[in-house]
């Protein structure tokens, strides 16, 4: 056994069974392992993005992280956007990287480069492996952290350390990451006390990390009932249960405006696993931060305490109403079924309608898809994923880890055209693992979110550079050849009869199908 | 005029008129102004794999810099892969990235990154734009490290330091980088003597950088042919000079025990703008080192010195022949004109054959395109460009900048599918530059590279685990949807005839064309 054969041992062990892959030679060890154990089910991606931001999706559903494996420096390289939009999820991931064997790196051999420097943006634990030995130790620390944190665990394997054979009397293992305590008795009365002399409707439980759903979000829906505490959802959210039957999320607004009118109210902000809300992007003369300056911010638990359990806390100290937990939502009424000409509002519209129970929505449709999220209050219970870190090209992988997780569900993918050509590639996964997915590509033909943003700087008429960088057209993608070409199904929708026709028959089927939806 | 003017006029005035870019809502000032300056050409990438690669071909034809616009951290990684092979070839590059706002940093926005971590392994030249001031200073400064290291200058425009006004009276100039001298007379010398005292075949000058082509080239050439040295290539040439008329280099090969044979009579090694050569990898009981270890390494000069002088100076020492300069090439005859069912090797002998004069040939086709390089020692004299760094995914990219630099030749991009898959997206800059571009796919469905690492594993039957991660097939990739889709016709040949009749008609006709050429 050498260390490949650890490394892969101590992770299924640990209940890691699952590994996106783009590997390289430096890695060949590593694969001749996995090759012999095939209770590991590894997944290749055509790109490290569609690698990476599988296993976001992966992890974001299976709560358990799978391993990643990514080809030395520049491999990873590849799969940082997507790694950056799972550290922002929290996402418990294992991110294996292999790099040249230890003795070869000070040749600098045209493939070396400085790992960590790459890595440490995106990690929220960083180790490189120092030999055979040192394998196992590695990938116990790795998995607890991932899993613990959670969150975004690197391990940095050297060509030597996967070939090499461990001395016969072990390495110590690495020291174990603290629990994280439960919150304070005395945070908890304070948060209480807060609560209590705000009154209803002057505060905000701002749900972030694992609080949108399960037993918390049951917990937060009760709290919302019985003590007039507003439940708000972040901007983006990594993964919410929303649907008939759960509390609902108002999400903070994106445009800074919008979210500063939405917390204009609030008085006391209690933070939920949730990151204080600020403005996504900076814009002269308006502010970053999101809450009035006076607005009061409390931080109930962090991601990694046990959410549920503080808001239980919460719970006893304020004392438990009569009610169910479940807010009415602020649903908009079903809207008249749309026909004719296809348009963004139709699409929320029509799969709004249709969305199928316990489905998975993975959301990239950016500017897009607003209507659709106001929409879905009270359909059929439903999971609902979105972009967390801002790097585009989320909405494909994401969608392929999913069904990965949860190959009973059927997964939506709503995706622009603009941030789906990221990780386009990751189509092909779909249709080799033949994955249950139907991905809805709302084809503008524009970075439309951006055009909005040169409205927003004042430039209103656009020359031959501001066109040429913000549109897609000329030429226009086909996305059917583009799907075909990968091998997913695909077919165009111009009219609301043909999207409604195409959506019926791919929710019907099994197995990838895209619709190319012209708006 | 904001600080993004002021960038703009700073980039125009020293030449740099071409911006391949990915922009984003934080540059957006930047966008206006690039709008308001049509001098400046600004080319959209669908990824930023495709910017970098393809500034990288644009810098490497052109020999100045273009400029990148990439969108915050992650909008860099994206680009990082091929900024690595970039940084091999030592490529002039100003790389514009934009970030936040400097005051909304500390509110850790989503999008906010590490962009100084992602960007230092990959920079020869890294700053941080302070205010609207230091524009002017900074990209002034940018261009001349770009220019004269040559290398990667990346720039980190925050967009209030665009979006803000300079005051009046200006920032102080950065310090300008140091000249590097030219190689002490000294060296000349010691190099001289020690060609002298090795004699003839013993010696070998190992061409990098700049050294292989034009005048550096030819002085090479004549050193050859008078003293007896041989000329050496690195395993991967940034850009060479080829074909008829033209010295030719002996490429070290990838193959660990090849390069150890190849270099087995160096007795002296002399290395002009190249580096150390060294096993691409490490394997188990092989040496990292390619030369023998009593071999006597000297530098005669680093990239960024003058190469030509150094050449001539050593010239000058030794005494100039009489000789052209023209060394007889190993060159194979020209065999027999294939037929029949496709092969890597008929691909080869039918491109040879037809390889338009002055073309460039982007070659990232691995390890389909050994033969062709043997083969075309005698052709049309043409520009051979490969991947530097390792990093897959350059060819689409690079034949793209190439084509921008070089719009009155035809550009050749020898594509391996697997690689090739990496940055696809590529392919509609070409169409909607309407780029002079032949792409050849050797389509053989695999990463039959690592294929043939696994048997030097020892692994000659694969598992399941194996073959899919080392196969591209089930669905096979179809090319010519996926060309389509990006806007590029495309046409697929599985028999030598039908390979001769797409070539003839791609290379008759200008604009982007794709071969799927089944192996």
């Amino acid at each position: 056994m050498n260390g490949a054969d650890h490394l892969c041992d101590g992770l299924l062990a640990q209940g890691v069974d699952i590994c996106f892959a783009n590997p390289g030679t430096s890695e060949m060890h590593f694969v001749a392992a996995l090759d012999r154990r095939p209770a590991m089910r590894c997944i290749l991606g055509l790109s490290e993005g569609v690698v990476t931001g599988a296993a976001d999706g992966y992890g974001r559903m299976a709560e358990r992280p799978a391993a990643t494996l990514l080809h030395t420096g520049p491999g990873l390289a590849n799969g940082l956007a997507n790694l950056h939009n799972a550290r922002r999820a929290r996402t418990p991931i294992v991110n294996i990287v292999g790099d040249h064997a230890a003795y070869h790196l000070p040749f600098d051999a045209l493939l070396t480069s400085d790992i960590e420097s790459f890595a440490k943006p995106v990690s929220h634990w960083l180790h490189r492996i120092t030999g055979p030995g040192d394998v196992t130790p590695s990938v116990e620390a790795a998995v607890q952290a991932a899993s613990s944190l959670p969150g975004i665990a690197t391990l940095i394997l050297p060509a030597d350390a996967a070939w090499g054979e461990p001395s016969s009397q072990g390495a110590a293992p690495h020291k174990r990451l603290p629990c994280k305590a439960a919150p304070a008795e005395g945070l908890v009365k304070q948060v209480a006390a807060a609560i209590r002399a705000a009154g209803a409707g002057r505060v905000g439980l701002l749900l972030g990390g694992a609080a949108t759903r399960g037993s918390a979000l049951a917990v937060a829906g009760r709290l919302a009932e019985s003590h007039g505490v507003k439940l708000l959802g972040e901007v983006f959210v990594n993964r919410a249960e929303r649907g008939h039957g759960r509390p609902q999320l108002a999400r903070i607004p994106y445009p800074v405006d919008a979210a500063l009118a939405a917390l204009q109210d609030i008085d006391v902000l209690v933070l939920v696993a949730a990151a204080p809300p600020v403005a996504f992007f900076a814009y002269p003369n308006k502010p970053s931060r999101l809450v009035r300056p006076d607005c009061s911010t409390l931080t109930l638990a962090e991601p990694g305490q046990e959410i549920a359990a503080a808001l239980l806390a919460l719970e006893d100290e304020l004392g438990r109403g009569s009610g169910q937990g479940v807010s009415k939502a602020h649903a908009e009424p079903a809207p008249a079924p749309p026909s004719g000409v296809l348009t963004e509002d139709a699409i929320a519209v029509l799969l709004a309608a249709r969305l199928p129970d316990q489905a998975i929505v993975c959301d990239e449709a950016l500017t897009s898809a607003r209507r659709f999220f106001a929409l879905t209050a009270e359909v059929a219970p439903h999971d609902y994923l979105m972009n967390t870190g801002g790097a585009i090209g989320i909405g494909i992988p994401l969608a392929t880890g999913a069904a990965v997780a949860c190959p009973n569900r059927k997964v939506i993918a709503l995706q622009a055209d603009g941030s789906g050509l990221y990780t386009v590639q990751g189509l092909w996964t779909q249709a080799r693992e033949n994955l249950d997915v139907v991905t809805i590509i709302l084809a503008n033909n524009a970075y439309a979110i951006l055009q909005g943003e040169m409205h927003a700087v004042g430039v209103h008429q656009f020359g031959r550079n501001a066109a040429r960088m913000l549109t897609l057209d000329a030429p226009r993608l086909d996305w059917v050849s583009l799907a075909s070409g990968f091998g997913v199904e695909a077919a165009r929708a111009t009219t609301c009869e043909r999207f409604l026709d195409l959506l019926d028959r791919a929710l019907r089927q099994r197995g990838p199908f895209l619709i190319e939806a012209v708006i």
